[in-house]
């Protein structure tokens, strides 16, 4: 089945295109599939050591990587499918360390205005807590 | 040696650097250091498959993570030395799609502002025909 | 007065600081002081002309400057007082077009991450009907 | 002469492009043309007291309205001509604070990526000695 038919409407949907369409390297962050409601996607991103930089902490690197694919797929909810798309701008805010006990963070999509070719979307990163570790507002083409 | 006296100001510093401090997803890129001069660090990103999603472009997770592997370099670059800090904001604008079988990217981080809290930067990372595929702008905070 | 004893409780606090502190090219765009809950504040910008540029829409610039001065009015209302402070970054999305017929946009803006030198807020520029208009994130260096 | 059809090749055109498209709030900065050199637009903003907010610096707001203003005739000599077109997003970096007694700022804007859809963009504003005092990066959409 070629990408561009897969649907995503269903958490199910969410995890199949997790595993099929993003690239080797980002899959091995090992991203999860929690829930789909309207455009708005919920991804959890467990913790491992091979996301823990020298300081002890999280590194910003994967908290970007999280963010990106979680908008991808929300996008894509918002259209019920996916859809070729490119980003074109991603800008991440660090709120809050995250340490490396963490077991998992949240990481949640949105869409905030669709569009025939351009797309805003905000992603929220939040620890087990609720508290907010990252912010990023983007926005994608439609190819 | 603890990663706060690791010293930066060779070529050989910087590869040193990317081998010790860095989480080991991030060392997966294999980034390697390439020039320092000054505050400005460059860093080659060699292009793999595992980098390339469903779409057969190079992900553009990949891009912000050596744009911020790149920047804490820079930064440690013009301090002469690592001295632990974090990014605070971190803007990646995705000016051209980089075709799976580009051979390596180029990635140039530059110190715009040094500041005893606060440092401004710049990343480009450039095709190698020298067309740019994204620029990022930058914030730190030094700890 | 001097500008660093400000208190800001209020509303009135609020519209006492819009109409000490701000730069009169500012000043001139009727900014009223709405609502003060916690670190949430929240401006009404009444639409004129002056603001509106050849191609009949109010134009970007105005919404800008409506977003700084709302979060420096957050920040103040989080800690209390005003306090100096430098804009560090200010990351602005354009979601909608606003239609020169409109009568005034809503401006809240709330501070995510209060912090001893480093605050992270966002802004929310609303049309009447409550639909986003702009959104920001920023983020300010506390002096 | 309806906007759509002014062209923009020349000082003097960024200057009536200057005086006849933009908001007169926006007008009321008093940007002036300077160079015009392929994509490359260069204004200066002349300083003036109603800039400057009670912590005695120009504020921000100013430098962000001139930015934009900027990218829009870069825009404009990159398609010789002015066309409709919205900003998308803009994000500003804020380096060094200006001092009320500078006499004026120069606002250098560049297209750094034409498209048919999307043009990326990077603005830097200077002071008289050349030091940078924001840099904004952008995204435009023509319309």
């Amino acid at each position: 089945m070629p990408p561009d038919t897969l649907p995503l409407t269903t958490v199910e949907d969410a995890q199949r295109m997790l595993d099929q369409l993003f690239a080797p390297w980002v899959q091995a962050l090992g991203l999860q599939a929690r829930s789909v409601e309207g455009s708005e996607v919920c991804l959890r991103l467990p913790v491992g050591h091979e996301m823990v930089h020298g300081g002890g902490v999280v590194c910003g690197q994967t908290l970007m990587a999280a963010a990106d694919t979680a908008m991808v797929l929300a996008i894509s909810a918002q259209l019920g499918a996916f859809q070729p798309m490119t980003t074109v701008q991603l800008n991440s805010s660090f709120l809050r360390p995250v340490p490396r006990q963490t077991t998992h963070l949240d990481v949640i999509a949105t869409v905030l205005r669709p569009g025939r070719q351009i797309v805003f979307g905000s992603i929220d990163i939040r620890l087990p807590d609720g508290k907010l570790a990252m912010q990023a507002t983007t926005t994608y083409a439609l190819l």
